[in-house]
This record gives C-alpha cells, sequence and structure tokens, in this order.
C-alpha cells in the first residue's frame, strides 16, 4: 500500500459556488485546520477571475478542460482562459508537475437538492472505502458515481491519483449558507482524518455496505423546434434528487400546464435536478441507478 | 378617476430572473391570456442581452438605469448598453414617449424567501387598494413599501404613472421553479382583473385592513479591513423573512463560527435576506416596519 504525500483541496473551480472559496480563504488563515502529520494538505482556487467576476467561468467550464489530450499546448483551438488555468494548474499539480498530487478534493455546490453527496469517477476499492467510512461517520451522506459519465477524463479532480468532488445543496449561485459551509467544512476533515489513518495503516471500523448511485444517463428539458424549453421540473419531483423515479411519475410540466410523464421501463434515482449551471448543457436532471456494493 | 388606458407586463430585467422571461414569451404566444377589454396590455423582455448571456445585466444593473436626470442624452458618462437601452424603453413607454405607460408590472425573482411579494413605490391611494384587493384574493401576499428607499428614482416601475414589482422566492438565479411561474402568472391576472374592474367603475369588496411592510434600511455583511466577506447570514433567520428580528437574535454567523446578534433598538422584519446579487451592493437583508393600514 503506497502512502498518501499529498492532498490538494479546490474551492471555486465555478466562480460562483462561493463555499468553497471561502473554505479555502479559511484554511489558507488557519492552517492547522488541514495539518495532518503523515502527509501535506494544499490549497488552490480553481478559477480566480471567474470568482472575481461572480461567474461559473470566463470562456468555458474550467471543469471540463482537464482532457489532457485536448489540453497539450496552447492552440489556438485551446487558448481560452479556462484552458490556460488548466494547463498552470497541471504543471503545478499534474502527476508530471512540480507537486504531484495523490489526492484532489473538488468543493462544488448545486441549486439541486444534493444534500451532502461525494463524488467518485471510478470504483478503485480506495475510492470505496473512503466512502464507506464517509458513510459510516455521516450517513446522511451520499455516494454517486459518475464512472460511466466520462468526467474521469476532463474534470478537474482528474489530476491527482484518486480524485473526489463534494456537491451540497440545495444552494442558489453566489450565495453562502452556513449550514452547508459547516457540512463542507466537516466532511473535509474527516476525509482528511481517514487519509491519516490509512496513512497509519489504522483504518478505522466502517460499515461494509455502500448504497453507490450510479450515474446512466441525462434527460434534456423538452423543448420546440427552435431549442427553446417549453416545460420546466414538475413540482412533485423538485428538491427529490436521489428518490425513486418510475415509470409514469411526472417529471415535467409543460409553460401550458400539461404533465410529462417518465417513461423509462426502470426505476431511476434522478440527480442534479433543476441545476442553474446544466441548463446551457442541455441536462434537467442526471439519472442513476441505486447500487448496495458489500465493500 | 381617470381610466387605466395602457399596462405594460415587463420579464427579464434581469436577465437571469428566468420565470419573467418565460411568462413574457408565453403572453407573446397567447395574448389572450392578458387581454382585457377596457386597456391594452403590452409586454417587453427587458434586458434581452442579458437574457442571451443568463447575467443579471451586461454592465449595469437596468433596474437602477431610469434616474430620468441622470439617463438625459447619451454621454461618455452614460454610455453603458442599459442606459442605451433604458433610453429606448424611455421613449417607447414612457409619460413622454410613442405608448405612455398608465401602470408597469415588472417581474422578478429572489434567492430569498419572499414568497409572493407586491413591491409598491409609494402610497398613493391607487397602489394601497390594489395592494388591498390582491390581498384579499391572495391572502399570502406580501406587501412590500419600497417608498423611502429611493427606488421610484431610478426603477424600471417607474416608468409608469403607476409601478408594481413582483418578487417571487426562494428561487436561484438561472433557474425555473414551476410552482413560482404559477404564482407569478396568477397575481398578473389577478391584477389585470382588478384594472378592468377599476375601468368599470365596478371594484370589488376587499379587506379594508392592509399590512404593509415598509422599507427603513439595509445591513451589510460583517466585512474585514480588506472590505471581504467574514460571515454569513446565521441558519436561525436564513428563509425567515418577514419574521421578527428583535435586538439580541442572531443575524449574522462567521466563518469560525461567531455569532453576530441584531442589535437594533426595535424590531424590525428583514426581507431579501441572502439575495444573491445583493452581495456586490453590500446588502445582506433590507429591514422593514410591520403596519396596518386602513385603506
Amino acid at each position: 500500500m503506497s502512502k498518501i504525500k499529498k492532498v490538494l483541496i479546490v474551492g471555486g473551480t465555478h466562480g460562483n459556488e462561493v463555499i468553497g472559496v471561502h473554505l479555502i480563504e479559511k484554511f489558507e488563515r488557519y492552517q492547522n485546520l488541514i495539518y495532518r502529520p503523515s502527509f501535506e494538505t494544499l490549497t488552490l482556487v480553481g478559477n480566480p477571475k471567474a470568482v472575481a467576476a461572480g461567474r461559473r467561468y470566463i470562456d468555458k467550464d474550467l471543469n471540463r478542460c482537464f482532457n489532457f489530450q485536448e489540453l497539450g499546448n496552447e492552440t489556438p483551438a485551446n487558448s481560452e482562459y479556462e484552458y490556460q488555468r488548466a494547463r498552470e494548474i497541471k504543471y503545478l499539480f499534474g502527476q508530471k508537475g512540480q507537486k504531484p498530487i495523490d489526492v484532489t478534493v473538488d468543493l462544488h455546490s448545486s441549486t439541486a437538492n444534493m444534500g451532502t453527496t461525494l463524488i467518485l469517477d471510478n470504483h478503485d476499492p480506495f475510492n470505496l472505502q473512503l466512502a464507506a467510512y464517509l458513510s459510516s461517520v455521516q450517513p446522511m451522506l451520499k455516494i454517486y458515481s459518475s464512472a460511466a459519465s466520462g468526467r474521469n477524463q476532463d474534470s478537474l479532480r482528474s489530476l491527482g491519483k484518486y480524485g473526489f468532488g463534494i456537491e451540497v445543496g440545495p444552494i442558489p449561485q453566489g450565495v453562502l449558507y452556513a449550514e452547508l459551509f459547516q457540512k463542507t467544512e466537516a466532511l473535509i476533515y474527516a476525509i482528511l482524518d481517514y487519509l491519516e489513518q490509512y496513512n497509519q495503516n489504522n483504518i478505522p471500523p466502517m460499515n461494509r455496505q455502500l448504497t453507490l448511485y450510479q450515474y446512466v444517463g441525462t434527460v434534456d428539458y423538452p423543448r420546440n423546434e427552435n431549442g427553446e424549453i417549453q416545460s420546466m421540473i414538475h413540482p412533485q419531483i423538485q428538491f427529490k434528487d436521489y428518490e425513486a423515479l418510475k415509470s409514469g411519475d411526472p417529471m415535467f410540466l409543460t409553460f401550458d400546464g400539461e404533465v410529462i410523464a417518465y417513461e423509462g421501463a426502470s426505476t431511476v434515482y434522478p440527480v442534479f435536478i433543476n441545476e442553474a449551471a446544466y441548463y446551457e448543457k442541455s441536462i434537467a436532471m442526471c439519472l442513476t441507478e441505486k447500487q448496495q456494493l458489500t465493500i
């Protein structure tokens, strides 16, 4: 078992998800909070220009810029600010960079009712064991696997050997909620504590059962022939992230008051329902399958 | 009593408050919905460039650009896109414009728990009577008077002889909630129905008692010497718009977990608590006094 040497905590990968930004400021002010004896904890504001502008990004979503094949060296095709920033971050913290990172923890928030969610991009035993531990100490935590979504190809958290996203919500962009600030903070400390014990070969007791919500696809808003949205999330599923959606259940409500039902054959568990930043990505929600794993 | 001849409904004065934008689209598609026999109902997307960009504004908040003294003719000092747009709107709908408006209804949404709020800028009997009528048919409606705030000097709704704002929330920027869409729509129809009956000299029965929340000032977030925010809205008052705040009640929570209490002598009723767009305006909340009026 190789030890964890460097952990990177990132806030402000999206400039209008401000809980992470202020947590990074706090950790930089009180470094003792994230100090653990057996590894180095580093901090980063992912997209400082977008933070200053109060926007998700300047030219392009930074959290979709880490496909290293696309990234390469600067060319006219990848000269946007966020590609430049991704190259800087890769140079600093990538596996061939100045301080190669073992574990990246990237802090996000969502307008969807994500509660407190840990995002994994693959089912490596290291990831599942950390998830099982965190579920033991924080029973309300949800574990979302985006392994099938391709996000392990282009996300900032793909930079480290192991990468995790934290998603909290529901919260508007540009806003702080004290409760979600504190929940994010507590989850970070739990992760750091776990990594410390992992390095000490002293992994604490934990549940062996893990509930995983595994990405299977996305659903767009119903649109007209010009691509304009014609429907809203149905009120019955607004804020019902991680709850079962069965064939025939209401899914959308048109502006004219017509109900559009979910017609898939299998029961799914939607997440990221009505995420503000996903309107432009043509995503009304992501669908997941609920799985029980034994670790 | 002079009759109402022209009513203007405006959505998208702020480009990321999208309920109004989609309601205007709906009204333009189904004009019968807003047709009333005794007056003309016009519609407008306030800030189409900001709507396309998914932002509150491009250069400057359009809803602060209608101070006609500042507005004047274009000069280097007021050449921003929103000043240009305000001049266009004034030319179209101002009191000396092409279609001078009697009543403006401007549709907004807020990340604060504003429920369904009607905003008045002065206590003209016409405004109070409309408010009393709407309170009778929609008992949950809140009436907020910004008469003392100066907003009757610079807001888009100051364009008409009479002007009203509708504020619904809590809802993130850039997001549709079906329930608030339908509540906004119902309130618009109630206003149009009232104006029709007003023109017919057939004002319907209504409560004579009106509860008014009257603006008295704003409170900023506690900041450090560099002007950076150091505190969040205290969880006990998050979503508690229109509820009493007494001396000694928690108001903010610092990033370090310290409680900051409200220290004013008189009981106040905060509104716009944690409105995303007001961080840059140095407003954590607006304070109001609760008044009972007899109409």
